[in-house]
């Protein structure tokens, strides 16, 4: 799971300045203090972030997530009742982002092949600045815990779910024009390039040897392959 | 399972369960020495696992370990100094063991593909019972601490290589015989694999949607173009 890539530096950044703000709920609009409701989500979910990132999972707790949170503390207790509910709405925020991204990424593509290299460098940067990798470590670090805690397995679930129907539907596209071969099952490359994906970053941050640079070339050989046909 | 624990040597069956993370505690058939330093060693770990079945890693303490070894305590905390020094421990009983178990799926397999079949097995088993993914539950929360330990990193990184090495012998093995085409790279092809074994073992337990089953069809739907050519 990914929420890094050094392509446009829009990373689960806790500074708030390379957040778009577009995970709010639309419907906001309507609402008294659309704006204030917005920010104070966003406000806590960056104090979140703050606190993971110091402490970790394991040591984490609610007080140091309000030590982080500069506006009235009660604000803070009154969204989010504890730990794990904010370590879910943490999720949730996140995963929005990353959703975001693989939007973007995948309309500047050009064509199916140009999606799935997109969608590779997007969870495999090439190069990860410290940033990146500490947000990376961060998720894993959350996403472990999901074995257990059944909220933060839905978050995981959605957003792994959105990478793969994206892959799924970029394969059907390729299938469709051509570019592959018409006997490929698209619903098994999408779970295959996903584990893939997933394996290298855990690998990536739990272990010395490199298997990211490996894993990038195999699959952009494999993509060069289609294109020279 | 005190048999084979110590990893190499005695040649002393596993208990022949084929599952990455069959880390549980047998039944101790052993009649040796009760003060003998390696059935000390082997009952501290068994603890250790019985703790972080029961805890988890961010709730254990030494004390839970404490708790659930059945000897004198004082011995434990001879052996160990911190919570973090019996995982590592524990990490490196538990490496054992699956390298054991990788011997025994190379030793049993036929030839090259049988040999990369086993490790898909043995990695991503088709059915899994309660214990064993219990095993893995616990094994992965461990891995996800290895973003910021180094011995659990360094105790990865050994188990990583083990299965990356013997993957990159088969498929070796496999372009000597003339099997697989002489042009695909060995190396590449292990780091690969390995990511997607480790990818869907990570999606298995923290995310909903079955992708064991198509990872698993997809490589043995490889390796099966191979045999029919």
């Amino acid at each position: 799971m990914s929420d890094g890539t050094e392509g446009n530096g829009d990373g689960v950044d806790a500074d708030g300045d390379a957040t778009t703000g577009d995970v709010a709920p639309a419907d906001d609009a309507d609402d008294a203090d659309p704006d204030d409701e917005r920010d104070v989500d966003v406000l806590i979910m960056e104090a979140t972030y703050r606190a993971l990132r110091t402490h970790g999972y394991a040591e984490l707790s609610v007080s140091h997530i309000a030590d982080e949170f500069e506006k009235s503390k009660s604000l803070l207790y009154y969204h989010y009742d504890s730990k794990d509910d904010l370590i879910a709405g943490f999720l949730s925020f996140a995963g929005d982002h990353f959703i975001e991204m693989l939007d973007e990424a995948e309309r500047d593509a050009d064509d199916p092949v140009g999606t799935l290299r997109a969608f590779v460098d997007l969870y495999l940067g090439a190069e990860l600045d410290e940033e990146m990798a500490a947000a990376q470590r961060l998720i894993l670090d959350l996403r472990a815990q999901a074995v257990s805690e059944p909220r933060f397995r839905e978050e995981f679930t959605r957003i792994d779910r959105h990478l793969r129907e994206r892959i799924v539907d970029a394969v059907e596209d390729g299938v469709d024009t051509g570019v592959f071969p018409a006997d490929i099952d698209p619903e098994a490359v999408g779970s295959y390039v996903l584990a893939t994906l997933s394996g290298a970053m855990l690998q990536r941050h739990t272990a010395e040897d490199d298997v990211v640079t490996p894993v990038r070339d195999v699959i952009h050989a494999r993509l060069d392959e289609f294109v020279d046909e």
